[in-house]
């Protein structure tokens, strides 16, 4: 195994869920790792606390008149379950097929780990970089990053820089070099419906009280009309219209057509809102989906209960211009006027962060498009995304830069499900990037 | 402690959940407990093998000329999650404010347990019993007794009986002795809705395939109209009217006001099929009722996965003259044809158990209610349950015998519940009315 491999899979193998407060300690032991590596390459580095999890930063010495390029990454991953359609321990990394195969292999660990290694590699080779380099790893981007935007805010002039470089996207398929210029945003929020203070006899009180199962299926089901649109009045309303290079691009680029997402995602067909493409729904059309659902008895054969609460998990992903306070106080009105009679409801919003999109044709896309096709050795498609890394409009906002989206994820990398995994090609390839990104950004 | 009491802690300090397989041999060892004690009492017993557990059967000597009486009970007791709402060990029972607290303290144990103990004083007292006796105590009724009725066809001749005596319903309200004449019939489903083969990153995907949560959403919504009636079709359309004899005494009967429903349930409110009382809703018209769903994420925090699949249990209460066979044929055909776009569904049949109605006017019945009027000092009500016993249906279609309902459990019993309790003074006058009953049943 190549050190570079090494220290990829030390950093796996630290079970870093962020959602989980069971694994703070853990989330903390891998932020240290990260201090001793930086410190090793010779960087300044710092573990700033926050109210959760630490953000470490790590710096070279700063030579005036040069670039500065923020790199950012996150070391937190989603939790495991069901942890029982592994096929190898998520938190012990094996190589198998040409792929690493743990939880954060891609999502994202082994991206932001190219970055790293990548610049270890340069230093090592040239003795400095050809850019000031300011590298951010926060340990709170699967829980909506809560800290980030404050620590910006206190080190804004510490932080300011020319771009900001991240790898947490997508390559539309192997060997097709991706740039990303856009993304969702989200907004969250859990549902609680309450009918009986208790799971009650089915036979005994069935049909004379509200099943809140029931009312809150049928609160999900008001969500959507027959055509796959949001139903929530005013949804819609702010939502930018496809560029029509947008959708012509779009329509031309590899990895994203009805049997593609077939054979990825193993669905039996494919279903969203009407008078879009696959790629459209995906990256330019916000969504409202449920996330988790559960009430009553789950267990093996039947016990003939009514229950006494039913709760679903949703998430909208959103496109500019939707503002995720506006959109999830709707989502909520609409729920409070669907309510139906004989349960009560409890809604607690959950985190939030905006849509996102860039111009790909400034000097440092186009300095990006340049390391992309050398390192990949074609021109790379420039798309938006369909997952939502609010940091990104953070940094919009505060630090006022824009950012590369560099994606180095496969579409059958399985981020946020069983058997997350990287291949050791784009891992590779990743590093390769990184050395070439730096240099066209500071020439 | 008396040893009345004593034996029924002992029983109910068994775990026998019938519909789980880790359980089975806490089912065995309650059936030996009945077996030892049924010995010690001077009856003949047998531990009757069946594909699953075991049926406990316990005779006095016959004598030519008497009336024979069969009493049915059922040890196996329903699951106790959720466990952390139990005030006590749902299998440690404790007497508390004049309660006895355990799962099984009513739904059976303890009102089988007050006929056996009847029995014993009786022997004790007299030497003899009044009525030549069969004790017939299952340990399959909270999975559908699905080995009783071949047992009954079996040893068809050697139970026939003239009436048969079964304490699993309930009084209306504390003091009102209540008699039984008819139950609600049962029928059950589970039903997975299948997307995507593994849980999807829904920023990446969602929007561009079927939610399977979603989509079970919508089919338990398709499932009833705005004014609570079952939405599948023909679903009513065996449904014998009320007499109007019943609506006209139901009114009256105490404990099934809306307010009683409230104070009872805990429920915000009632709700049900427009048209109908409280108690018409709850004894004789049907039901749909979902037990139990579950999809995707229910852990802290967020995870935005689009899920895989979503399940839920359904049970339909049945009155007469529903056949159970037809009516879970029409829900399934009602679930395929309202099944969303993009999703695959497996239907799983469940047990099933015909509704059921007796004259409360026969000979049989008019004892019971002078045994009853002589223990509780009042004549009884004569109701419908809402709850399902299909053996007794079973019981009437194979023995060709009807069964007397002697309702000892309360409404705050908290049957299939956390904190399922039976009240010590119901306990002691069941053990009264079992010995005033065979008495006047033999006279």
């Amino acid at each position: 195994m190549t050190p570079a491999l090494e220290d990829l899979f030390a950093v796996l193998r630290f079970p870093s869920i962020s959602t989980d407060s069971n694994h703070a300690s853990d989330v903390r032991a891998c932020a240290q790792w990260y201090v001793d590596k930086f410190k090793s390459m010779g960087l300044s580095v710092e573990l700033c606390e926050t109210a959760k999890h630490p953000i470490v930063l790590a710096k070279n010495e700063p030579v005036s008149g040069r670039k500065t390029v923020l790199i950012y990454g996150h070391y937190d991953v989603q939790p495991v379950d069901p942890i029982e359609l592994w096929d190898s321990a998520p938190f012990e990394p094996v190589i198998k097929d040409g792929k690493i195969w743990a939880r954060g292999a891609t999502d994202n660990k082994g991206q932001h780990m190219a970055h790293l290694l990548g610049v270890e590699e340069t230093i090592k080779e040239k003795g400095e970089l050809p850019v000031n380099l300011i590298f951010l790893l926060e340990g709170e981007e699967e829980i909506g990053s809560p800290n980030l935007p404050g620590f910006l805010e206190e080190r804004k002039e510490e932080l300011a820089c020319d771009v900001i470089a991240v790898s947490d996207t997508g390559m539309v398929a192997k060997g097709i070099p991706t740039l990303g210029y856009g993304l969702r945003g989200i907004t969250c929020c859990e549902v609680k419906v309450n009918g009986p203070d208790k799971d009650l006899h089915s036979g005994l009180y069935g049909g004379a009280v509200a099943n809140p199962a029931t009312a809150a299926a049928q609160l999900i089901a008001s969500l959507h009309d027959s055509e796959g649109k949001v139903a929530v009045e005013g949804f819609y309303d702010e939502v930018e219209p496809l560029a029509d290079w947008e959708r012509e691009m779009w329509s031309q680029v590899p990895g994203v057509s009805e049997s593609d997402l077939l054979e990825v995602t193993g669905s039996p067909a494919v279903f969203g809102e009407a008078g879009f493409s696959s790629a459209e729904r995906l990256w330019a059309r916000p969504t409202c989906e449920v996330n988790g659902m559960w009430g009553g008895y789950q267990g093996e054969g039947s016990k003939t209960v009514l229950p006494s609460y039913a709760c679903f998990k949703l998430s909208c992903r959103l496109v500019p211009d939707q503002e995720p306070e506006v959109i999830i106080a709707r989502v909520q009105k609409h729920l409070e006027a669907h309510l139906p009679t004989g349960v009560t409801m409890e809604f607690t919003p959950g985190h939030s962060g905006k849509a996102y999109v860039a111009d790909p044709h400034s000097e440092a896309g186009k300095a990006a498009q340049e390391a992309l096709e050398e390192v990949f050795g074609r021109p790379p498609v420039l798309i938006r995304e369909g997952g939502s890394i609010p940091i990104i409009q953070s940094m919009k906002e505060i630090l006022g830069t824009d950012t590369l989206m560099l994606g180095l994820a496969l579409p059958d990398c399985q981020i946020h499900s069983p058997n997350e995994n990287f291949t050791v090609e784009n891992f590779e390839a990743g590093i390769r990037l990184s050395k070439v990104l730096l240099e066209k950004l500071g020439a």
